[in-house]
């Protein structure tokens, strides 16, 4: 592949970055910094995406551009800086359970994407031009414009996920998971474009089962990342998820919560797996399952930790791309 | 009709009031003063509807149900008191050409009405929930549960009621208007149940082209009103409009602007007439279109104004009502 001159020299090929919400917009935004939009595609999960308050929220798609965007609140991992929630409190006072937190910015958002949906745009479509008009120049795909619904088993019965995530604070037991709508599903022309003409996939640090699992089970998209070198940056870290249901998920699925639980679930299909520091000692494991191992600070606090994580994945990509041939 | 004692003194029978917006409810707020749930059922034109924003904005419902509930912005005549515009000022930010004014507290109720009708309630079930929840005890009806939207013809083309209205601000000559719908839509089963049940029908001072002609143009309105003692208020006051376009409209309709030419425009439907008492001059004209004048200060500048006027338009009601046998 040419690499142009405006391409980076951390790497310069070209590079499908898959994210959930939090920390996989984290790593998006410090991949953004190193990386033209040439060279970067954002695929998000839309698992999480559900209807509510008249809206279709997308928390992973939204995460992702408002880090992009540099608009998000870092306080809170979801949501707009300098926000206020004077709607949400009037729909309150309206009667209105209130217990997904959507802040005036966010909600303004979230208007125009009904807009557009109602005036038939795709998914795809409009959050490309949400995206435009949050000055984000990388392309940010939904991994699908069918509707994936991601439903949570619970002795309480099955709710969605972000009623389970959110309303319930994950409180109730996880006996299993579903992606309603998966037969009718299919990655956009967009993210299998992304996906064939990648030099490399990266996992964000999101959430195995509910982040990247909806993206993975989209028909085809296994079978083209399994051609492509793939590294994984571990959403575990000393045995526990930095933000979300990721731990407690593994551990009512009977899976070791541990980094290297991580990379047992994903061992066949990716080829590096990035732990960090306090996880070193789990690199030997990490190799006996066939992935190549890289140890470093995987904990990402501000703009700096992004951008170095970011290079060092970067850096092992390279590597892991020199060394596509033994996949 | 037998008249409990919790019923009004000023009048004993059931009123059916029509409605558009601003002037329609502020003698709708008055009424309310004065009769019980019982007796005053508010019918609120519809055809000024609109999609927008994602959003169906009910302009003259919500103005009557926020003026009802005393939550209404008295300066502005639309939309909530101590209200605040910070998602409308991010859609613009976001590119939104934002000249349709909603604040946060009307986006709000918005976003529940959004969510209700694609819940699959009529609009009917919608504005009785909304009511409830704004503490509103007297019944407002939707005029229909099918989408009437007012388009009117200009120079430039036909436009929807708001976007000449508010967007364009009546700036266009009006060719001529069209009910869009109008042959799919009928007053709904609520509606037909309270005219059927009125002793008196009662025209708001609103608009005569726009507010109340939606109304009586549904099939069977015209008809039970006719049976029906019905007085108008006068919107026009002085040879112009208290607010809104009704003086321009009938300007460009070729009719005289006046409140003798709204009088001639119901002759044969109505019979009484409130005129202000700048026009006292012109109770004879009304009186030889065979309606019954009453000359008064028809101004509501505050909330006694409304009460007043409320009072002096039910007596006269009560007069009309005596003499209906000569109908």
């Amino acid at each position: 592949m040419a690499i142009n001159s405006a391409r980076s020299s951390v790497f310069g090929g070209r590079v499908a970055a898959l994210a959930g919400g939090v920390g996989g917009a984290k790593l998006a935004h410090g991949l953004a910094q190193l990386l033209t939009p040439e060279q970067l595609t954002i695929i998000v999960n839309t698992g999480d995406d559900f209807e509510h308050l008249g809206l279709t929220i997308c928390p992973d798609i939204d995460t992702v551009l408002y880090n992009l965007a540099e608009v998000n609140n870092p306080a809170f991992g979801w949501g707009r800086a300098d926000e206020s929630f004077h709607v949400l409190e009037e729909t309150k006072r309206l009667g209105h359970d209130a217990w997904f937190m959507l802040g005036d910015k966010d909600i303004a958002l979230h208007l125009l994407r009904r807009a557009m949906l109602d005036a038939g745009m795709t998914l795809t479509e409009v959050i490309y031009e949400l995206a435009r008009r949050l000055g984000v120049t990388h392309p940010v795909l939904p991994m699908s414009d069918q509707p994936v619904r991601t439903m949570i088993r619970t002795p309480e019965g099955e709710m969605p996920f972000q009623e389970y995530f959110v309303h319930r604070r994950t409180k109730p037991v996880m006996l299993g998971m579903r992606l309603a709508g998966l037969a009718e599903a299919r990655p956009t022309a967009q993210v299998r474009a992304a996906l064939d003409e990648a030099d490399a996939v990266i996992f964000c640090p999101s959430n195995p089962f509910v982040s990247i699992g909806p993206i993975l089970a989209l028909p085809g998209v296994r079978e083209r990342i399994a051609r492509i070198p793939t590294l994984v940056i571990s959403p575990i870290i000393g045995g526990r998820a930095l933000k979300g249901p990721a731990a407690k998920m593994m551990q009512e699925q009977g899976l070791e919560v541990s980094a290297l639980g991580v990379a047992r679930h994903y061992a066949g299909l990716v080829d590096g797996f990035v732990l960090d520091n306090v996880d070193a000692g789990l690199a030997d494991a990490v190799r006996a399952l066939g992935v190549t191992p890289f140890v470093t600070n995987a904990i990402m606090r501000d703009r700096a930790d992004r951008r170095r994580l970011a290079v060092e994945a970067l850096g092992f990509v390279k590597r892991l791309t020199g060394a596509a041939g033994a996949k």
